[in-house]
């Protein structure tokens, strides 16, 4: 279907070829908005549309009062080589050490490079708290009763706009708003297995995820996972071949720790194995809508023909944690997701879900997570910046292609869990690599945060990190 | 240890013993406060208070402009049979009748007699619902982190001190805080078994605990329960001796559905059967502070001496549900329980646990309590003489010892399930007996609320559910 560019779309189209074949290279000043409102005969917001555009695209930059400039590119680090599990199905073990990371008080002194935690002293949150003030002055009474079983309708309505994005055509009767995604991941899993079933993970993968396979009583696979294209197709088919697998649990988009997105065609891969094999799959977007590309990757989801996807979400990352709003497009599963929320934690807080409701629909949404993209994309590349200069050789990093976390695999003499324990006396906190395996692996790597401090503070705590690495040299 | 007696404790055994003697009898008006200052030589507020400890005891009431009266004893109603449930584990059942009642729009015309919700209209609340709109006018940005893992110290803090009144020293670090009693119960039940176990319930039960026996994969064993004392000791026993139950999940304390309230010797038993045994016991005092005693009575946590027992509480119930605040003390199971409860929804949300310790550290959760349990004494002996009055003879009711639900016995040729069925067609709403068994016995039992309308309107609600009754005599 031809359909015809608008005005801006031209503009942004003609600059982007101009960009693409060299008329203007890095670091280049592009033509001032006067200059191509003159040049093109059009408004000038239509100029700032396409300069929009193309720095949503991340091809351009407006640097403050002296204009839009191409882009630097970000050469990708030495990525992190494959991870490879043990290829079959094992209790999952951790929690202990997962607590104490749980546990560990927030010290405001520290940089905290450990807890995905999203920046929250962003302006662009605003419009959310003083609505939920709003709320609170005005109808305080609306906190008080039970809301519906399924979630304010207000909110799943305003999800099924945001989920078209993602390519996703859903109905608000297709949605169970939840206590955050570690809720919506906990009961679809226990939606979809009986106990003792095998639930197939990537390698490395949230630790949240895996201790709700341990307390499901189920067992995982850990399936190799590459930090540029994701899962590996292969080892998991293998692993689907072998193993009575009953559900798949994966993070394919600005994947937690590792930051990859797969491909879409991959994801369409992935979707065809569950086919062919019957199985489910969960999938975890917590992260989609902050990825950097715009418009933002599909969704397994967008392909589910026959409902065997179950797509889980909630806004803790892309707006804060503690608001506890997350929900589940469950699929053939509905009804039984319907079950394990009511029984899980009954109804969920009503008036959080109308706050957020009226943040997607007044547009602040858009605006927000448009602007915390580009703040944690410049976080990125200071801080591979950062490990380049200061890790010692042999240092791998991820390439994350969204939100704010970041994996970093260090040669195989380090120890992070060393590290960690130094740490906790030190200015800086990590998460230790082993947190992301369900039996203690990836010793040597570790999961590092970039949506909170200044670029000057995180360059302090990656300083004070490279030596505390370094000083297992002398050991 | 011999204590000695306050001033106005003095004054309440006087009258008190002068109550019990005959001395005055029902309806007598009492002396005046005056009187009793210059026959006792104390203060006004000394007076006050003697006469509000005896109208917290039931013993005497309050009559605007007049002064205090002897209070009229409600006769005990003709009492449900003990239940008879089978003695065997059995899979739950009844999920698409619960669904039904849960999915229920509440039609504001109707008599809601349904659900157990409070009543969110006294003014008592008033200083919660300031408190969290001043929370979130002043400290929006508390609401945006995640809080601590085991819930906001505060209210952990705060929960200690009531937990005294029910008998119980506990400390903050003994709790966890959940998204309601639902989250506590459903995380206790899966902290102390393994799929495929036994858990004894009360039967009848509450629906939302027997739905989380199901979705945990055990099988229930229905203990038979008699109305007014509680469930049925000897039959747990038979029940310990013949089957491998793991834990008992009861709720001694104003029961839902039937409102008793278990003796304190019966409460040590049950705990010293659960010692022989070896079970735990997952104890849910939802109601416990809105007993109508004063003091309201201890738990059977309060005799634990081996942690054995996993005390699970909110404040949906004495206070609001959509508050979402509930807490365990989960004993010897505490790592566990912690485990659980993370997997379950990850941390609560901040502020309304700061509301509700600033509720309760205030005085205003003490006050408010006082005042709803009052009224809803009042709603209990109302409701009791409209069904005497209304229902057809050989009708039984429970006798509730607190909260605002009470439980309906009618003569065995009725059928509550069609009752329910007609109702919704009418002005009035139910819920069926069926939905408190695992496998829809009570069929000729309903329970009902009496927290919210005025006492006209609960009337007319039960004159049109009698006819509706009636109408099956000429089925």
């Amino acid at each position: 279907m031809a359909t015809t560019l608008k005005l801006y779309e031209q503009i942004a189209k003609v600059l982007r070829e101009n960009i693409h074949t060299g008329l203007f290279v890095e670091g280049d000043k592009l033509p001032s908005i006067r200059q191509l409102v003159s040049e093109f005969e059009v408004s000038i917001s239509t100029v700032q549309q396409a300069y929009h555009q193309l720095e949503m695209e991340g091809l351009i930059e407006a640097r403050p009062k002296s204009g839009y400039f191409v882009a630097h590119k970000m050469d990708s680090p030495d990525l992190p080589i494959t991870s490879r599990p043990a290829q079959r199905p094992i209790e999952v073990s951790q929690w202990q050490d997962v607590l104490e990371v749980l546990l560990a008080k927030e010290d405001k002194q520290k940089v905290q490079l450990q807890h995905a935690m999203p920046n929250m002293k962003v302006s662009s949150l605003s419009p959310l708290l003083k609505k939920m003030s709003w709320l609170m002055r005005q109808q305080a009474e609306i906190s008080l009763p039970y809301c519906d079983i399924k979630g304010t309708l207000a909110l799943r309505e305003q999800i099924v706009e945001i989920a078209t994005y993602s390519g996703c055509v859903l109905h608000p009767d297709d949605l169970v708003i939840t206590s955050g995604c570690q809720e919506a991941l906990s009961v679809c899993l226990r939606a979809v297995t009986e106990p003792a079933d095998i639930v197939a993970v990537e390698s490395p993968s949230f630790y949240g995820s895996m201790q709700a396979i341990k307390a499901a009583n189920l067992k995982a696979i850990e399936i190799p996972t590459n930090s540029e294209n994701g899962l590996s197709l292969e080892a998991l088919e293998l692993a689907l071949e072998q193993w009575p697998i009953k559900a798949i649990l994966v993070t394919p988009t600005v994947n937690n720790p590792m930051g990859f997105s797969m491909s879409e065609a991959d994801k369409k891969r992935l979707y065809q194995l569950a086919q062919s094999y019957d199985i489910s799959i969960i999938e975890d977007d917590i992260y989609g809508d902050i990825s950097y590309q715009s418009p933002r990757p599909k969704t397994i989801k967008s392909f589910d023909e026959d409902g065997r996807v179950l797509l889980c979400s909630s806004f803790s990352k892309s707006v804060a944690p503690g608001i506890r709003v997350g929900w589940i497009a469950p699929g053939r599963y509905r009804d039984k997701v319907t079950h394990i929320k009511y029984v899980s934690s009954s109804m969920c807080p009503t008036l959080p879900q109308l706050a957020i409701a009226d943040f997607i629909q007044s547009g602040a949404y858009a605006r927000h997570t448009r602007k915390v993209r580009l703040l944690y994309k410049q976080g990125r590349d200071h801080l591979i910046q950062c490990i380049k200069q200061h890790f010692p050789i042999g240092t791998r990093i991820s390439f994350p292609q969204g939100g704010y976390i970041l994996w970093v695999e260090l040669d195989k003499r380090y120890d992070t869990v060393k590290v960690y324990a130094q740490s906790k006396k030190s200015t800086v906190s990590i998460a230790p690599g082993t947190l992301f395996s369900a039996t203690g692996k990836f010793r040597h790597c570790m999961r590092l945060n970039f949506s909170e401090k200044t670029a000057l503070e995180r360059e302090q705590g990656i300083i004070e990190l490279a030596n505390l690495i370094k000083q297992q040299d002398n050991d």
